[in-house]
């Protein structure tokens, strides 16, 4: 750790965080802890969590300088990454609250933001405007503490999602943070990240399943699943992700998946419509744009 | 071509194809055609299309020896692939009937087979019984002559779906063809094979495009698009595929598609309410149920 201090010679800029604390060190947190120290910003940092072997696993790593409770991490760190399920989320607050340093910043990482928001404004109370939301846009196979890698967010992009309480300087620190560890970042409004991620990443999961769910338990599944090729593969790659954090999403995300799934079902029912009234034109038509559009993705 | 034409030596077997005919010499059918040719099962290859640049480029190739009409092929050939859509089938049929030779036996490549079936009858009459349909399971994203390959075949599966008044010896050469392509061949009932594509093949990619058309036609499209990662590029790639070609699918295999439709509204109805209601064990379950399933194919 003391490699990676801040020089204090005169002159010198210190650390953009001096102390960082990191709620739940794997792949995302440790990730996050391992960039700021290859960037040189942070000094200390310190690990919080319920698994011990994790935790002995990160200092051994060297992502975290030390485990320390949450009480401890909240009266000691400039800034808090919270990386943990959105179910444990307002109970880790509201241990932290009566020792939050007079400056420290919190922000997460939570794949949904207007609960986590929701969560924190009961947990924090007056104290919201010390919460950052946010949402770095990257993920992997894999998990805990020996997935961690500094370059993970390098070219990605976070959102995060303000809230009205929020300091200038607080979101910024936030801000600087993840650009420090190589993301884009960007500000949206929380139900439009939602709506967005529902979009994007939650409904494709939600369909690839129960698509697989279907095939999986229909009488010949076994002859369909032998028959299956390159297109079936990739159509369900998403579909063997964890149920445990895919379950948590979609309830956590409730409003706006169901608010996606409305829209979807008006496309499938048209898309069926032209099928069973042998409607070629419209057919057609729907099947196009979608080409077309897949066609132009990161092309432009 | 002499070449390739079998020894006449005392004791030497011929090819298993003295003249095949292989009506559409794209990647289907000049691949077939290029695979039989190097296992040295065919003395002399004639292609029929309507495309007459790409005949020429066909014989350029190598792919066939001569471009000659549909009655010629038929006249000629002891083994005829019709490789082309399944809207043209029962046409070039009914102008080969009458030129028929007394043992030439017909196969398709169609995706569907019901309804193939269905025109090849109504086309053939009663000489239906030289008509033996046929599915390779095998595809690529290229197409034309250009794209053929004598390996395509190679350890994939051609579905074969008899019919009642094939002989055994027809229905044994397509399979001999098939196997000395390097594929392994089943044979299924016509509506067992079509079911089961629905499943594996046609659905995935009406689903993938009705996503991609919603995704593509929301009112902040751009924003999602940039948003959007790996799931949704896995999700989304076959979106892009071939309208016209998916159409012609989706219509040929319409009361199979309408079928797997229902049984898929009845699982999405499921996951839907248990989002809604918050039914986590209901929407664990399905889950877990698809990741299990996804995890353990091609690992039997």
């Amino acid at each position: 750790m003391n490699q990676a201090s801040p020089s204090t010679d005169q002159g010198a800029v210190g650390p953009l965080i001096p102390v960082l604390a990191v709620v739940g060190v794997g792949l995302i947190g440790g990730s996050f802890a391992a960039a700021l120290r290859q960037a040189g910003q942070v000094g200390q940092v310190l690990g919080v969590g319920r698994n011990a072997s994790s935790l002995a696993r990160a200092v051994e790593l060297g992502l975290i300088d030390e485990a320390v409770s949450a009480e401890d991490a909240a009266s000691r760190a400039d800034l808090i990454l919270l990386s943990t399920p959105v179910g444990g989320l307002k109970n880790v607050l509201a241990r932290m609250l009566p020792h939050l340093g007079a400056a420290t910043v919190l922000t997460d990482a939570g794949s949904t933001k207007a609960e986590v928001v929701e969560a924190a404004r009961e947990a924090l109370g007056g104290s919201i405007g010390r919460f950052v939301p946010g949402h770095p846009i990257a993920g992997a196979e894999r998990t805990g503490p020996d997935a961690a890698d500094a370059e993970l967010y390098r070219g990605r992009t976070v959102i995060l999602t303000p809230i009205a309480e929020n300091s200038a300087s607080s979101a910024d620190l936030v801000r600087r943070a993840w650009e420090a560890c190589g993301a884009s970042v960007i500000d949206m409004d929380a139900d439009a990240h939602d709506r967005v991620l529902a979009s994007v990443s939650h409904l494709p999961h939600l369909l690839s399943s129960v698509y697989m769910e279907q095939v999986a338990t229909a009488a010949d599944a076994r002859t369909r699943l032998d028959l299956a090729g390159s297109g079936f593969r990739d159509f369900t790659r998403i579909a063997a992700g964890s149920p445990e954090m895919w379950r948590d999403i979609f309830l956590s995300n409730r409003d706006a998946m169901l608010a996606e799934l409305a829209d979807l079902r008006a496309v499938l029912d048209r898309a069926e419509r032209a099928i069973a009234h042998g409607d070629d034109a419209a057919l057609l038509a729907l099947l196009d744009t979608a080409a077309q559009a897949r066609r132009r993705w990161r092309k432009e």
